[in-house]
């Protein structure tokens, strides 16, 4: 899995199938949030049925002083393959990916995925000073990574906060936050330059949807279990430091719905669509990952219904 | 695990053995969400590191129509284990224990525990009569197990909603809600006649934190992500249909800062008491398990602590 993400002809590859397959609108950059560590030459692997799992997680004070030193030609087989993928896609958007730096830093305290992210949230209260210089190091190597696709042609960002919904709004405030707005800072300028969105995505954030936007998002994506007319009440009543009060949002079709009968799945789909109205744009996606027992061929025929929607 | 739920002798020294190692003001009877199923005869048992799994997941129309009938002698064993924790506890209190009816039924349907939860919430959509059938049958099953420890002399009752934080507010509200009421009404009349406290607790539920309210419970369980003070004025903010603007709250210690430096349990245990000061009472526990790694001799001065302090 690590492997093909790191060969830019099988990660453009992998990144085209489900362009050419489901004539989605946008093709998502096919990566992995530990691919940064890996081409830092931190020792990672994908262990099948559990997720990425380090050789030697990264605990202490020590451990963190040991990390490697990020450079730009690290990423080189990711601009590669960037750029193999937007020239097979011509004016179809790609869009960037990495992880955000909380995300990054739970699988390098616990070393595996873990359920409740304990290390990593005893970490930042127990060890404020370490918490700091790992979220820092991990800020920059999700910055870069992200920076390194679009310069080389992708045209949006997406930075995957998975475990941001285990945090309290006090904790993704002050420990969390401010990192993954010195991540989404390493594009700022191309950003500003080109108008290109950058989406923040997460799951279970219903209670820092502002928290995300007000640190650097021009797109907020929702999971499934908010309802957008809600989010967007909730984020135009809650202005940022900006003044902004509004944003566009990314979701939210119930990942679950894929498998039950069209009629029911289409319902919800025009349903999500209805609640996205009030936004000022709205990317309409699944609000989670496909489930590995969804048939392919309701994707293709979701696509369809999706285009022949005018909203 | 399972076993010792259902010997009396064991499932009680296993509810008083924190009571007499740590001190604790209250003790919660020792059991697991899926002892209804044992004891209806359904195949179950917990694999180590995994959870509880199933012989055969409940999936279909036919599989929930043998789903065993529901007798009162089936509780025998956690009546017997009631009376024997309660003659030794005296005149503290025992808080009785189930698994609320989605999370049950989330076992069932997956036939094991899963990051998701795709199986039920497929399920609710697509075949409604089915997920009506079966969420009858498993709060019967919980209001029963629940009932049985309050009749045997639990001073209190709490509902276990483990999985509620994975579904949206909509979805809660119609799909679960209703038979989470189910169960709690199965102990109604006794809570009625003896003013029984019972605690409705979930993670990640701070969307649905009034409607776990409305649902019969006269105490709302907070898990770490919430401030206790938010919660208050959340709830004191959204009157239930009944006219209640406020209840009782339990939380919410972080149990990942057990594990840190005692200072900052401390400073952290006095803002959780100082957020919870508005609330009509605040029932003082950790806001999810206790973790593995955590040393027991924290836990001990952990309620000295709280009992040291006047609130």
């Amino acid at each position: 899995m690590l492997e093909s993400c790191l060969i830019p002809e099988m990660a453009s590859e992998i990144t085209l199938q489900p362009v050419r397959r489901h004539d989605v609108d946008a093709a998502i950059f096919f990566s992995d949030i530990v691919i940064p560590l890996k081409l830092a030459g931190i020792g990672v692997e994908i262990k099948p049925g559990v997720g990425p799992v380090l050789d030697t997680p990264i605990r202490s004070a020590a451990d963190i002083a040991k990390l490697p030193e990020l450079t730009d030609d690290m990423f080189e087989p990711i601009s590669d393959a960037v750029k193999l993928t937007v020239a097979e896609l011509g004016s179809r958007p790609l869009i960037g990916f990495a992880g955000a730096p909380y995300t990054v830093a739970a699988y390098m305290v616990e070393g595996r995925p873990s359920r409740d992210h304990l290390g990593p949230r005893t970490m930042m209260h127990q060890d404020p000073e370490s918490w700091d210089r790992l979220m820092t190091w991990t800020a920059e190597a999700s910055g870069r990574f992200l920076r390194a696709q679009i310069l080389a042609g992708a045209s949006a960002g997406q930075l995957f906060d998975s475990w941001a919904g285990s945090l309290s709004r006090t904790n993704y405030q002050h420990k969390v936050m401010p990192y993954s707005q010195q991540a989404l800072e390493h594009v700022a300028d191309l950003t500003g330059e080109q108008g290109i969105p950058l989406v923040h995505f997460g799951t279970g954030t219903g209670e820092i949807l502002d928290l995300m936007r007000d640190a650097g998002a021009s797109v907020v994506g929702v999971d499934y279990r908010m309802r957008l007319d809600e989010v967007n009440r909730r984020l135009g009543n809650t202005p940022g430091p900006d003044g902004r009060t509004n944003v566009v949002l990314q979701g939210n079709i119930d990942p679950a719905l894929l498998d039950a009968d069209w009629d029911v799945l289409e319902a919800h789909v025009r349903d999500v669509i209805a609640q996205g109205a009030d936004a000022p744009g709205h990317m309409l996606n699944l609000g989670h990952g496909v489930p590995p027992t969804t048939d392919p061929t309701v994707l293709t025929r979701l696509v369809e219904l999706i285009h022949s929607i005018d909203y």
